[in-house]
């Protein structure tokens, strides 16, 4: 079954707000086997719109809306779909309940132009917004496009309303057309795109019914397995299968599933084995203690983290011993060793990661170019550093050092049983 | 003048990957007076994309298409443009020459199927990719449609090309048809959006040919000035005027211009003073010695930055006392303050910034729910500190926390002279 979105907005063509709309409603429709076959973003224009939603009609089984529902002059979806498809209208007497006692429980009076948002097409079925004054409609097509969804524009208002309204009417209307579907994601650390594909694609071949397909991101490869089938327990089947090729290839460089983060990754596997971390930073700056942190409950294992930027704060804080900063500077594997080994007895962890490097754009020698960093790993069988060179403007360089020190994290914790 | 912006990509329909190309593009064509008129995104499908760059073609000026120039099977804008337009290919020595380099320095072999990414159409200028594989390119046409600009999909490739080569050539491509326009954003901290409103409105109403808005985020607000002119001498002036009367009348709200961020003016500010900066983080994880550490150049006045999750890390590493942590526990007024002097004394910086709070969603409790916040900043006329309540999810309130911190630092140091 192919859905078009199309989204209606000005400012997100003018660039103020960023349409979260697709990736989200995208996935949602994935999730019951739909496909998101293309959207289409126009500005609050009537003529714009009514061509969109022609040529997009004349494409599709069903058509989605967004935004262009509010009170103002600037809101015109409503109107243009009534008035493209020649529809009589009726005010929904239970969303303008529910304006009038927004209002009420503002204190405020009801505008003539805010009440506008309650009329809709006689033969629409009705979603009611629970966060909002602008309620949704589904409004039923003989054609082979069957159906036309309009929601309003605010996330916050037409996320609950698509999952607790729209969805089971199309579930329902579209029950001839919708497969069975697995999607699964495997999240890869360490190895490129090509590199994921050298190593999945011969097996993955051999799986009939199978499609599957990559995203990269800097330090991480999304491999994508999708199985449609007409009975939910043949793509089940065949998408384990498709799932356990590719674990068996690709080994411990999957990390995890779905929106698994690496951080995520790690924090539970410390968590799982009572291991603690603390961290050493110079050219990850933080990030690294930032990115443990943003996972909840992170507190239970990360004790303690070091930004030391300065030669001063490395011996000081770390007891880093100054002959190896004037021997071999600081951006070296004995400093980032000392700083990783300094960590860990300093905070009585089980696990310390250091960095150092050059970040760039400026700061780079000959022997240490921009984008060179060294990453050390203490830890109860001792310490282990490995030297990267890493060619991203800062703020990437630093997600992928530390994406890349908490994989070697990873791998060594998870060895230790 | 009117461009539209293509994206192909199944990842982005399938919802793995948010769509930020039109909000970024769109701000840079207003920039330029150019209206982004249309948004459309396609799955990696030659047919589909065909379809959509041949209407594209149809309604505008220019066309502009991300994505889809890697080196995977599932990587087919290059051809199916070529083939579109019944274009002949050469392979570009530049490019070619840029991959080898990137594969030489990280060791690995080059790929015969990443050495596709260097064919462009003859007619084509390139634009060199600095940092990845897949040059773009801009292939100038004779019908209404004036150019198809052809750009990588990861953003961290595309926005420096965009900005250093493709930018340029539109400009002067499409000179004829771009007004004399100013576009100047005032970057402001510590104002809510309805207050920039009852600030600003009044005077820049008075201001002819002007027109403003406002964006406003966790933590900041835009106030966004444009002047369309046929004389970019007059838009110049009137702009000119108008931002000398916003700022006049926000005062020292306004922390910066166009895209710079807080860390940045604050970074610029304390090398301006020759002042130094270290962070004392619980709550906020190393989040706000990240953001500063994000700014090139901040190695010369920031320091040293602990994140001390734990009530013993407070004692060792920062000195607070232990009969603080006691009597009035780690989220307390006391013991920010104490984290904040601890840092600066032992870091020997001019300034130190602290934060204490609960992150949430778990940990609160009747008088410190989740979201208060503790920050202080110790400095050479004493200490002081102010508890907030940010009810974010755990990304914006270390974001807001941060901010808010940064804000702080930014006026107290801007007084010394």
């Amino acid at each position: 079954m192919r859905i078009e979105l199309l989204n209606v907005g000005t400012e997100l063509l003018m660039g103020f707000v960023v349409n979260t709309h697709a990736s989200w409603l995208g996935r949602r429709l994935n999730g019951i086997g739909a496909t998101l076959a293309r959207q289409t973003c126009v500005a609050d224009d009537a003529a714009d719109l009514r061509a969109a939603l022609s040529e997009a009609m004349a494409r599709t089984d069903a058509v989605i809306t967004t935004g262009g529902l509010g009170p103002t002059a600037s809101d015109l979806t409503r109107a243009a779909i009534v008035e493209a498809l020649g529809l009589e209208t009726r005010v929904d007497e239970l969303s303008l309940e529910n304006l009038h006692e927004r209002f009420r429980q503002r204190g405020a009076p009801v505008l003539e132009s805010v009440k506008s948002q309650t009329i809709v097409p006689k033969t629409a079925t009705v979603f009611q917004n629970a966060h909002g004054t602008a309620p949704g409609f589904a409004i039923p097509l003989n054609g082979p496009c069957r159906m036309i969804l309009v929601l309003p524009g605010p996330p916050r208002e037409l996320r609950p309303m698509f999952d607790r309204q729209a969805l089971p009417l199309l579930r329902k209307r579209f029950a001839d057309l919708l497969p069975a579907l697995e999607c699964r994601v495997l999240r890869v650390a360490s190895l490129g795109e090509s590199r994921v594909e050298e190593i999945v694609r011969p097996r993955l071949c051999e799986v009939a019914g199978l499609e599957f397909g990559y995203c990269a991101r800097p330090g991480e490869v999304d491999l994508r397995l999708v199985v449609r089938a007409k009975e939910a327990a043949a793509a089940r089947e065949t998408a384990n299968r498709a799932e356990a090729l590719a674990c068996e290839a690709l080994g411990e460089a999957v990390f995890g599933r779905g929106d698994d983060t690496l951080e995520l990754a790690v924090v539970r596997l410390l968590r799982e084995r009572h291991a603690t971390l603390a961290t050493a930073e110079s050219c990850t700056g933080g990030c690294l203690a930032h990115r443990i942190t943003q996972v909840s409950g992170s507190s239970e294992c990360f004790k303690q983290g070091w930004v030391t930027y300065s030669n001063d704060a490395k011996a000081a804080q770390l007891g880093v011993p100054g002959h190896l900063l004037v021997e071999h500077g600081a951006v070296s594997e004995p400093v980032a060793r000392a700083m990783a080994e300094g960590a860990r007895t300093r905070a009585g962890t089980t696990w310390a990661l250091a960095t150092t490097g050059i970040a760039g754009p400026t700061g780079g020698t000959p022997e240490n170019p921009a984008g060179v960093v060294f990453i050390a790993l203490a830890g109860p069988n001792g310490t282990s550093c490995a030297r990267h060179l890493f060619l991203y403007e800062r703020e990437s360089f630093k997600f992928v050092a530390t994406q890349t020190a908490l994989n070697m994290l990873r791998l060594e914790a998870g060895k230790r049983r």
